[in-house]
């Protein structure tokens, strides 16, 4: 076994190598994604290409293994918990309040793009490769799933590059994506259990499927609705450990039960961590729980894009090249339509509707998961597998571009003015101070108070400086607005929120009371120098 | 291959949930090493105990594997790379300077314990286990190899509970906990040569363990004279990338590559792991790569020890449980001889020579590393594994208490007093502030000055205050010593801190100048609360 080990360990470093430079190079230099990068260097040193090649007594570093993944069980392993890693970060990123506001609209958006995208998916295969004749076949059916799904990662890292977040339309887009990747992976459930049926021979037992479907929602339901209401207590008995560590490993454990739950009941494993992910993204430590899981998932969330890399098999693609830009095309006017025509009838105009197509359109880690699943049931060969690679990585790098123009210019894309669903009875105190610096000083004792009285502190992420200020359901933001300080809390915290401020201010002024009697910090600084010089000329007449 | 990835997801979930909660419990409750928890953990959950109760349709959580280690080779796998980032971090938490200024004392301490060990550990292998004839018997050398490595976290955490870390004792006991890792794995290398000769059949070829003990010590020496002298230049290059993040996962990748060289010149993995870190400890980076190492490691440590855990087969180790509780005292005894009686030639006393056999008692990851390398290679059997693991179960029971008893008073050891080997020009500059709040203010605005001019910043451990400042060659300190700053510098980098510390001072002197045009901060403290009742008024008027 030490020499799988050692092959593992040089695998885990060389992938760790190339991936991580490849991501710079691509997201840095070429402004592109960084997925598309880890990908590339997976192939590059991959199986396929660099890693058949023998160094000396090593043997290749990727020795190709045969079945349907071209990598050993152990390297897969690590594979599987980057994704896993990774949708555990992107549920806990999730704002579920917007989510759950937006749902209606998003609802209409996402089964849009879902069905239509299917379809054409589908239908294409069908039409244009000569071996399948049907849509129900298995190569068929995941083809169309494998178009279906939109990347949160990607659509989120560019609407909020470009601050178009809280408009009507990024809330939309992503309310919808997180809500296409559940009904893609419902998808997905239902695609394996035909599949399966298909492989195993027999006809196919349409109440199999229902079956399944009802089990993959039934859990997903029951999961959603009993994760979001225990997960404020789970954190909160979590919390007496008194480790913030701790608390971000022992979910990251539940999210892996819940994960291999999933996989049992015929639902993919990622939806589990995903689920995990969501129901925590409500309680008051998920930023602390989402900072300290990004860390990990930063070694292995890249190793999992380089694995997927490496299934791409050069000479199987080459025959489907053709084939895999038409399926690219197609994919890309699924969502455009699917999701645009849609979003027309939901409030938006035809530029917000554009906005939300073009959105929709960047295919990522779940396109390459359903491959992944697909090709390691065998539903799929490595020529297919190839194809949702092309689409993926075509969506990878012109996405992002199509997005930026439909953002361009400033107009609304929305039909009303934006109200809020529900009007809270907010409130607004302002501190005047002379400086900047001053209002820094105030504001910083502030969050240093609330952080020793079990608050979280989040700096929120923009242009302009806002902390939020969380403990269970108190939850208030402090903006710095040069030299003043604007605090907006709920109406039934007020009289809290200022109680604190005015001991904040009341010691701020014991500070300046304290420093009145010190000599003049100028001298200070002007003694220093003095003292230097002083040196200096001692030494140089020690020298005379 | 689905099947294989669901069950490795429930078994780090589970693995992850019990070694985190062990670990949690036997530190903060038995006040015993966390350690000792994960290894109990893994000892309940795995194939011998918990893990072999079939569970439904899901079978057991960790069936039995057959073979020389009862668990899956991709769990294996994560528990192998939980022992690299184990020795890269421990590497980099070495002292190098420290290391080789008491390292003439330290390797009389740590070759002495190291073949007094060796020869107990072996030597009572051969009197009390019939089956073993001769001390060359690969079991014997095994056993032995077994008994000399000292585990340097253990040592070097309670040494720093205690603060006794610069005592001359707590030096040298580091220094020489440090060597002691290394010969011992030297020793494990030659020994695993020995017993692959022995294993193959025929004589041993004298000539052929030489090459293997030449082979390593060379790879050894130089890996740390190239690796200490290229380090400095790696982080320069990899600043360019302006990512911290992204030097700990590139040097992280680096590790790796060396750990896997390591295995392929005959010596152990994590020994090019550890010379990786040891490299990397004397750049300016050090501290910040340690840190986000830290936070991976922390998952992946735990799994480590519970896997060892896991390879615990009681019905093996209960009829040599007796052989194991004489096996551990022998340990004892070698080390507070082999090192003690060193030491008292060393310049310590009686009391020094007890603190440093007492220190070096210790026994952690590289004994059962070691054991676990024996088991891999059929070297030894499942039942002296678990005499290796009854000996680092006692020690990590018995020796905390047993350190903190030797270092109670506070008389020295250390016949001579202690100078600095080579004394060094330090110049100290002094700043007097009226209270301690201004002096934190100026302390926090020096610190970030410093940061944002590229240099380092790291709270040094210890009740009082102290900051390192260090960017390449220029390394100094801040302490906060109440209302008095404390800037300790070498005489050449002392005009560069002085013109510091007066920018910083004149740059205080106009935030407090910006102030001072200010309404009092108690009176806007008050108008918040009068505002708060003047609300409450008209509240209470509307009502009436």
């Amino acid at each position: 076994m030490s020499e799988e080990m050692m092959l593992l360990v040089m695998q885990l470093g060389v992938i760790l190598l190339a991936s991580k430079f490849m991501g710079w190079f691509f997201s840095k230099k070429l402004k592109q994604s960084k997925v598309l990068g880890e990908l590339i260097a997976g192939m590059i040193i991959g199986p396929f290409m660099l890693g058949a090649i023998p160094l000396g007594k090593l043997g290749p570093m990727f020795p190709m293994v045969s079945g349907p993944i071209p990598v050993s069980v152990e390297l897969y392993g690590f594979a599987t918990i980057g994704s896993i890693f990774l949708l555990f970060a992107s549920g806990l990123e999730t704002d579920l309040p917007t989510f759950i506001r937006f749902s209606g609209k998003a609802s209409i958006v996402g089964f849009g793009g879902v069905i239509v995208s299917f379809f054409l998916g589908a239908g294409i295969t069908v039409l244009l490769v000569p071996a399948i004749h049907s849509i129900m076949d298995p190569e068929a059916l995941f083809l169309g799933t494998i178009c279906t799904a939109t990347s949160i990662g990607i659509t989120a890292r560019i609407l909020n590059e470009k601050k178009k977040i809280s408009t009507p339309e990024g809330v939309t887009i992503l309310a919808a994506a997180v809500l296409d990747d559940v009904i893609s992976i419902i998808l997905l459930s239902i695609v394996v259990g035909i599949a399966t049926v298909e492989q195993n021979g027999g006809t196919i037992a349409w109440h199999t499927i229902g079956l399944v479907a009802g089990k993959a929602i039934g859990f997903w339901v029951l999961c959603m609705v009993v994760g979001i209401f225990i997960a404020p207590h789970i954190t909160r008995s979590l919390k007496r450990f008194n480790s913030l560590e701790l608390i971000a490993e022992i979910t990251f454990g539940l999210a892996l039960l819940l994960a291999g739950l999933s996989e049992m009941v015929g639902l993919a494993m990622i939806i589990g961590a995903y689920i995990m992910g969501l129901a925590l993204s409500q309680t008051d430590v998920s930023f602390e729980i989402s900072e300290r899981i990004n860390a990990v998932s930063d070694y292995f969330v890249s190793m999992f894009f380089a694995v997927m890399g490496m299934m791409v098999n050069f000479a199987m693609i080459k025959p489907v090249l053709g084939f895999g830009l038409i399926f690219a095309i197609v994919a890309f006017i699924g969502k455009l339509l699917g999701c645009g025509l849609p979003a027309l009838f939901a409030g938006f105009n035809i530029r917000g509707a554009f906005r939300i197509g073009a959105g929709m359109l960047p295919r990522g880690e779940v396109t390459l998961i359903v491959a992944g699943i697909g090709l390691a049931s065998g539903a799929i060969g490595e020529d297919m597998f190839g194809v949702a690679v092309v689409t993926m990585l075509l969506a990878s790098v012109a996405a992002p571009p199509m997005v930026v123009f439909a953002f361009k210019g400033g107009a609304s894309g929305y039909r009303k003015s934006l109200e809020h669903a529900e009007e809270e009875d907010i409130v607004t105190i302002e501190l005047e101070f002379p400086t900047e610096r001053a209002a820094d000083f105030v504001r910083r004792s502030i969050t240093e108070g609330f952080r020793s009285e079990g608050f979280f502190i989040k700096r929120l992420e923009g242009t302009v400086k806002v902390w939020q200020i969380r403990k269970e359901a108190t939850i208030f933001t402090i903006k710095s607005l040069e030299t003043k300080l604007e605090t907006n809390c709920k109406r039934e915290d007020e009289d809290f929120v200022r109680l604190m401020l005015s001991e904040t201010l009341v010691d701020f002024q014991g500070f300046l009371d304290g420093i009145k009697s010190m000599e003049s910090p100028d001298m200070m600084g002007a003694n220093l120098l003095i003292e230097m010089f002083a040196q200096e000329d001692a030494k140089q007449g020690k020298q005379v």
